[in-house]
C-alpha cells in the first residue's frame, strides 16, 4: 500500500508536469495559429463590442489537439511498472479505460471542429455524440457492468434499498455524454462564458478527486486526475485569450471536448451524480431553456445577450412572435413563468415579446444592463457558489438521504 | 475449432453486412453534403476540365465518420459470447487492439480534415500523425513485443537467422504508419486516382487476408477483415462520385485515413512487409520524388499534370528554374535522372526545365498527352499488375529467400 502510494504521487507528479508544459505550448501557440483560422473564414465578429474585428473561432480545436497529445505520451507512465516488467501481468482492463476515454474525447473533438466548419444539423450533433459513447459503454460493461443504485431513504419502502437499472443505466449514462456537451455548449454567448464555466467545473472534479483519492475507489479517482489536470492546464491557456475582451472564440468544438471529458470521467470513475451536481447552472439554464430549445415558444438563432453599445453595457435580448404562432403548451408556459416572475412579458395588439429563456438573461433581468465583464465575473462566481452547494449536498445532505 | 470457425464465419457475414450498409449510407449521403462544403468554401476547382464548377474537398471526412460509426457498432460482435457470458474471462487483450486501431484511425480522419480545412505546416503533418501511433504502437508492446525479424538466407551468414531490432522495429512501425500516410497523398492529381489505388490496395490485403485465415496467425488476419471491409465499403461509394469526371474530391482527410487504416492493420496484423508489398507504385512513386520533396531540385506547389483544353488531354507538368539555383546534388541527381531517360530536360541559356518527379509524369513521358480518364485506368492497372507482382513475391519468391 505504501509502495504503492509513492508510486501513485510519482505519476501524478509526472501528469502535473507534463500539463504544465501542455499549458506552456498552448499559451504559446494559440496566439500563432490566430491568423492561419482568420484566412479560412473561421471567425466571427464579437457582437457585444464597439469594434468589430474578426475574432478567429474554433480554438478549442487546438486545446483538444495539445490534450490529446499529453495524454497520448503520458500513456506509458501509470503502467510503467508492468512495461519494465516485460509485460507480465500486464492489466489490460485498466488500460482499455484510458484508450475508450481517449477514443471518445478525439471523437468529439473531431465532431466538435466538423460541427463549426460545417455548422452539422441537429441530427447530427444527437447521433454521433452517442455513437462516440459506445465503446466506452462497453468497457464500462466488461469492466464494472455496476447498474444498481441506492436508493434514497424516503423511497426505500417503496422500491427497496437497491434498485437494478439494467440497461436503463446505460441509456443513462449515454445521454450524460450528450447532456454535458450540450448544456455547456447553450450557457454561453458571453466572453470567457463557456471556458471560464468549463474550468471552475474541473477544479471542483479536482477537488472531488482529491478528497476521495485517499478512500475505497482510489483507482477511479487517480484516472480521473491524470484527465482533469491536462484539461485544466489546456482550459486555462484558452481561457487567458478568450477572456474580455476575447482575442479568440472557443468554438462548439471546446465545449464537445469539454463535456466528453467531463463524461468519461464520470462514467469510468463512478461519480456521475456528483458530476451532474456541479452542473447546478447548466441544468438550470436547460430546464429554463427548454421551452426554447424544444420549440414551444419560438427560438431565435442566436440568444445572446444585447450589446447597447452607447453605455457598453449588455442588456436582455427578446423574442417576438404573433400570439397566435404560440400552441397552448407554449402559453401554458409563458403564463406559469411570469407567475414565478422569471419572464418578462411585453405584449401589444397581436405581438408577443419575451425575454430569450437563458440564465444570462434571467439574471440581467434582475442587475439590469451590466458590463459584458461584470456580468461573466457573477454568472462564474454563482457557477463556483453552485460547486459550494454541491460540495455541501455531496457531503452533508447525502448523509441524511443514504 | 470447429465451433470457432463457424463464430468467424457469422461475425464476418456481421461485418460484412454492415458493410454493405455503409456502402448505401455512404452513396445516399455524400451527394447531400455537397452544397454544406461548398457553401463553407471547402471546394476546389478541377484544373483538367474544360468547364469550371465548384467541386466540394475533403470528402473522405464523410467516409470516416461512416467507417468509425461502422467500428463502434460493430464492436461489440467479435466479442459477443464473452459479452453474454457475464464477462468471465473477457479478452481484454484482444478488445485494445480494436481501441487503440480506431483510436489511431479517428486522430487522421480528425488530423486529416483539420489540414483540409487549416492548410496544416509540413511540422505538424509529421508530429501529430507520429502521436497518434504512440497508442497503437503500446498495444503492440505489451500483446506481441516482436522485434525480431527473419533473415533472409543470403544475408545469414553476416548476421545469423534473426536479428532482434529492439527499439528500431518502433521506430519502423511508426515511420509505416507517416508514410503509408503520405505515400497516397503525393501520388495523386488525377480525378479517381487517389480513391482507386486505396481501393486497390484494400483488395488486396483483403485477398491476402482471406487466404490466410486458415492458417497460423487467424485471429490477426480476421481482425484486419473487420477492418478492410468496412473500409473497402466507403471507399468504393466515394470512388463512384470521385470517378472522372470528379463530382467530389476525396481530400487529403481520405489519404490520411485511408494511410493509417492500412498501417494498423498491418502493424496489428503482423503484415507489415506485405503491406509495403502492395505499395510498389506508392513506393516507386515516393523514391522518383525524393529530389523535389526534400527541395534538392525546386519543387512547385502542385505537380499535377498539365491539362490541354483543346485537346482535352493531359500531358506532363514541368518545373522551370536557373540552373545557378541548382546545388551540386540535384545537379548530380538530374543527371543520373536523365541518363536512365526518367526525366526530360530542357536547357535553355540560364534555365533549366524538367518535369515533375511524379509517377504520373514518368507515364506521360514515355505514352504522351492522355485523356484523363485513360491516364488513371492505366494507372490503376499498374496498381493492380503490382498487386500481382506482390502476391508472386510474397507466396513464390520469399521461399528462395526465407
Amino acid at each position: 500500500m505504501k509502495m504503492d502510494l509513492t508510486q501513485t504521487q510519482t505519476n501524478l507528479m509526472i501528469n502535473a508536469g507534463m500539463s504544465l508544459i501542455g499549458f506552456i505550448v498552448c499559451f504559446n501557440i494559440l496566439p500563432k495559429f490566430k491568423e492561419m483560422f482568420i484566412r479560412v473564414n473561421l471567425f466571427g465578429i464579437d457582437m457585444s463590442k464597439q469594434t468589430k474585428y474578426k475574432v478567429p473561432e474554433a480554438q478549442g480545436v487546438i486545446c483538444g489537439a495539445v490534450f490529446l497529445v499529453i495524454m497520448f505520451l503520458f500513456l506509458p507512465v501509470p503502467f510503467y511498472r508492468h512495461l519494465a516488467d516485460g509485460n507480465a501481468r500486464f492489466p489490460h482492463h485498466e488500460y482499455i479505460e484510458y484508450l475508450a476515454a481517449l477514443l471518445s474525447v478525439c471523437c468529439m473533438v473531431f465532431l466538435g471542429f466538423a460541427d463549426d466548419v460545417l455548422n452539422l444539423k441537429w441530427r447530427h450533433k444527437l447521433f454521433l455524440p452517442t455513437m462516440a459513447t459506445l465503446p466506452l459503454l462497453m468497457v464500462y460493461f466488461v469492466n464494472f457492468n455496476l447498474t444498481v443504485i441506492v436508493v434514497p431513504k424516503p423511497l426505500r419502502m417503496y422500491c427497496g434499498n437497491l434498485v437494478d437499472l439494467g440497461i436503463l443505466y446505460y441509456v443513462y449514462m449515454g445521454m450524460l455524454a450528450v447532456f454535458c456537451t450540450n448544456a455547456i455548449n447553450i450557457l454561453s454567448g458571453v466572453n470567457g462564458l463557456e471556458c471560464g464555466q468549463s474550468l471552475v467545473i474541473a477544479l471542483s472534479v479536482l477537488t472531488f478527486n482529491l478528497i476521495e483519492l485517499s478512500g475505497d475507489s482510489h483507482a477511479a479517482h487517480e484516472f480521473s486526475i491524470y484527465f482533469m489536470l491536462p484539461y485544466i492546464a489546456v482550459c486555462t491557456a484558452l481561457l487567458y485569450y478568450n477572456w474580455y475582451p476575447s482575442e479568440v472564440f472557443v468554438g462548439d468544438t471546446f465545449c464537445y471536448f469539454s463535456g466528453m471529458t467531463f463524461a468519461v470521467v464520470a462514467i469510468l470513475g463512478h461519480f456521475s451524480k456528483t458530476m451532474l451536481l456541479f452542473f447546478i447552472p447548466q441544468v438550470a439554464n436547460f430546464i429554463y431553456s427548454v421551452p426554447q430549445v424544444f420549440k414551444f415558444v419560438p427560438c431565435p438563432r442566436h440568444r445572446l445577450p444585447k450589446y447597447d453599445s452607447k453605455l457598453d453595457k449588455v442588456g436582455m435580448s427578446y423574442t417576438k412572435f404573433k400570439s397566435t404562432d404560440l400552441n397552448p403548451i407554449g402559453r401554458l408556459i409563458i403564463k406559469v413563468f411570469r407567475t414565478f416572475r422569471v419572464l418578462e412579458v411585453i405584449e401589444s395588439d397581436e405581438f408577443v415579446e419575451c425575454n430569450n429563456m437563458t440564465l444570462i438573461n434571467l439574471l440581467l433581468m434582475y442587475l439590469g444592463p451590466l458590463h459584458e465583464r461584470t456580468l461573466v465575473i457573477i454568472l462564474l462566481t454563482i457557477q463556483v457558489l453552485c460547486s459550494g452547494v454541491a460540495f455541501f449536498i455531496r457531503y452533508q445532505l447525502a448523509k441524511v438521504f443514504y
